[in-house]
């Protein structure tokens, strides 16, 4: 387990709408549950703002660190879509318009109002670039070796990302069980520490909740090792109970 | 306007658990908008794992580019809570027992259980460190200087803020307002170029969606002069409707 390659994703989400607080980021959680699927590990997110520099510093950062880099936001036809600017600049490539683009755009368009100059900057692309097909909209996402610039519309990134699904290569995924407890988290904390010590290769989280007037917490059992997450998950289980607290398996 | 000094913020998000995707973060836009009204402008967010050496070196990257860093998450009694350990490395002071948190949490705890060592944890702070009260729970937030170690909880988070509401010096607060059309974005995107390029220190953002089976878009213009949004917004109004579309004050 210990020998085998891990492979890491990083997102840079793109957009004042998120840093205003004005939005609620929901690509973050729905790329890394996807990424865990693919058996790749986010390992680190960030969010910056729209402007050129920025994004090409944060994009260059992670490129340097991470086998993958996921991007969202910014690749719509407004004049606040720089996302392909930057990238560009960033990587030292040229800005083109994307051939195959182009006709989706051209084709898209064709019974809504035409394919005018706004719209055809959705098929401007870094040289190089592969598209990435986009069912819920006309504009595709943009796929540059390891690069993947996806949409800021959670449902279109939903689609750009179901059309990648099993095309990235990626190691075993990891296995996550949860158990729960209508326990202080303060009072199991000497029982965590002893399980995460006792099972090489896993990880425990805690994370305490308030709920109906009580406290509790959920455990979240992690390792690429599934035998040892089982294993793991039985021997806190009885150490839980030892204290004196039901384990809801799954989580409460 | 454009000679006020603009106050800056960072937030840090530590969270394994947002990576995994298995928790939706819900405290960026809550310190988002709650620094917005303070007249500080958020302008990036890092989310790294619990990981000593990575948020050490996100730490220290955010401290030296902006005015404040707020981090959230890893401040509870755990094994997996180690921010105050990384934080205390990274700025190279040792990590003490605050006396007045041991207090607090000593009382906190009286008709709890008593003050276990793992409860006594957090009562552990960076030497220096001031406490940020948080009347949700026993256990204070740590601010030193103008970082700020919150926790992952948001409701808890949501106390500490409130506890520091007013305490930050920050600059005007930024003036935005909304107005939405029932429009592709692709059919106004010159309209929205012109309108920025004609009002200085004004920033649109164009933020399409998709409900009820029709397309629109809710378009924000932003500035720290509220003559200067205002003026845009009653140019981008003419202009949506003379594009043949109506135009909704305050957004859809």
């Amino acid at each position: 387990m210990s020998d085998e390659r891990i492979w890491t994703a990083a997102v840079l989400v793109i957009g004042d709408e998120i840093l205003s607080g004005r939005t609620q980021d929901k690509n973050v959680a729905q790329i890394a549950t996807w990424l865990d699927v693919q058996g790749i590990r986010l390992r680190e997110v960030r969010i910056v703002p729209d402007d050129e520099a920025e994004i090409g510093d944060a994009l260059n950062a992670l490129r340097a660190r991470y086998d993958y880099v996921f991007t969202t936001g910014g690749i719509g036809p407004t004049h606040d879509d720089i996302t392909v600017d930057a990238v560009a600049k960033a990587l030292k490539v040229a800005v083109v318009i994307h051939p195959e683009a182009r006709a989706i755009l051209d084709r898209y368009y064709t019974t809504r109002g035409g394919l005018t100059e706004a719209r055809l900057r959705m098929a401007r692309v870094p040289d190089g670039a592969e598209l990435i097909p986009n069912r819920m909209s006309g504009a595709p996402g943009i796929r540059l070796g390891n690069l993947f610039l996806m949409a800021g519309v959670p449902h279109i990134t939903a689609g750009m990302l179901d059309a990648l699904t099993g095309t990235l290569e990626g190691g075993a995924p990891l296995v996550a069980h949860t158990i729960g407890a209508w326990a202080p988290e303060s009072e199991i904390a000497d029982v965590l520490r002893a399980a995460e010590r006792d099972h090489a290769g896993v990880a425990i989280g805690s994370y305490p909740f308030f709920r109906e007037g009580r406290t509790g917490a959920n455990f979240v059992i992690r390792s690429t090792d599934g035998a040892a997450v089982a294993a793991c998950v039985a021997a806190l289980t009885v150490a839980i109970e030892a204290a004196g607290y039901a384990v809801t398996d799954g989580g409460i």
